[in-house]
């Protein structure tokens, strides 16, 4: 069955205090990023916002009208600076009410009563959201093109994983990279030739230095595989003129 | 010498196909966030996109006019996908020159005469920009409040470093951080209270499940050391009448 030829593009927003100060490394965008791929959608644009409403409601407004979807991570647990679901509601102009499913999933694991109480903030969810699983504990939940999902990485990632074949599917983006042991700037002119020849691939050019010696790795990004191995072959044949020699080729 | 009271606020701009597509994880910037701080200056938002101009300007524009300083790391080499200088220029209305400097930082390296032309890229910046000194080769630079810096890392953080003393300085955010063995949720309503009460304190609750065992670190963020410490006391009690251990104590 050939692939569908829409891009479906979206859009990741990071909700946290946590990740501005420099405390905490986000892993998130780039996990999301290559899952989202897998499904056929494409990351264009990622936001890093602090728990602040004004800043949140903004953002999230800003990119849902910008991208076919929009997926949050993180504050959505069951303290005073969890306010991602208040947002997203405030953000669609709808009020919040108890998920009943939610509310199930809470009660299960018992917990003194203040303890139960401060959980059940997570039962919250915007008027009209559909729920997202969570395999660990209380589900996220999606509105309009918007999901929300956790922070802890290791639930974020549950979350995603278990969207498959629940969003719209795009075209899923291939790869090729090949290495080349000459520094950027003597593969720069040839590599621009080959990209303007080819629009369609998106040709980078990552420059490294290791063991004392520049280095390049070239990546292609593209739709059409026969047009991405067409590419990778006149790079490795342009690396092998220019007197260096083509290794580490990957195809994803 | 007391501080100064003014709060700089800065906005990271990560600019680079490789990270929306999940290849490369982003590291600039947690570290951008951290040495900012050291220099009194708070990252209050950071964004992504891709290497296209249109993307690119929309963004320096957006982020120029917001905060006191934005910095953007990545798209400053010598290959077709380089394309921050010439974004940046056009966000600011002017036209690109060569600087002289950073020629001759370029000629001093030898090169075949077709790598040192896609080598004179680098020397492109907009009329009127100042330089950001990079150890390693060719320097970065500044113009109106935006930083323009390389992406890759090693470099990055030899121009941010060689920046100490030369931003407006405001307030350092010191922090204090304990750990709970308590689920997040128990700690909850206190935590709710304690920052209700405090609030120039910014207190982040971050839980984790390790050994089998839910817990939550507690961390306090603000720029009266006298307030943290008496918040951080506040917390530790909380934690032992709830009946958990305060663990991992951290003062920065």
């Amino acid at each position: 069955m050939p692939e569908p030829e829409i891009r479906i593009s979206a859009a990741v927003l990071v909700i946290g205090n946590e990740i501005l100060s420099g405390r905490t490394q986000d892993s998130n965008l780039a996990y999301l990023a290559a899952r989202l791929n897998d499904y056929g959608i494409q990351v264009r644009e990622a936001r890093v916002v602090p728990d602040l409403e004004d800043a949140i409601v903004a953002a999230v407004n800003s990119l849902r009208a910008r991208f076919d979807y929009v997926f949050t991570t993180g504050g959505i647990g069951p303290t005073h600076d969890d306010i991602t679901a208040e947002c997203i509601a405030k953000a669609f102009g709808v009020p919040l009410v108890i998920d009943d499913e939610i509310a199930e999933v809470l009660r299960r694991r018992p917990a003194p009563p203040e303890a139960m109480e401060a959980r059940m903030r997570m039962a919250r969810v915007p008027q009209g959201a559909g729920l997202i699983r969570n395999p660990f504990g209380p589900h996220g939940f999606h509105i309009g093109n918007v999901y929300v999902m956790a922070g802890v990485p290791q639930v974020m990632r549950a979350m995603i994983d278990g969207l498959d074949g629940q969003l719209r599917r795009g075209q899923t983006i291939r790869s090729r990279s090949v290495t080349a042991d000459l520094p950027e700037s003597r593969v720069a002119r040839r590599l621009g030739e080959i990209q303007a020849a080819s629009p369609h691939i998106d040709l980078g050019s990552y420059p490294f230095f290791r063991d004392d010696r520049h280095g390049t790795t070239l990546v292609m990004r593209g739709s059409v595989e026969a047009e991405l191995d067409a590419m990778l072959e006149q790079i490795r044949r342009m690396i092998v003129e220019l007197g260096g020699t083509p290794t580490d080729e990957q195809r994803t």
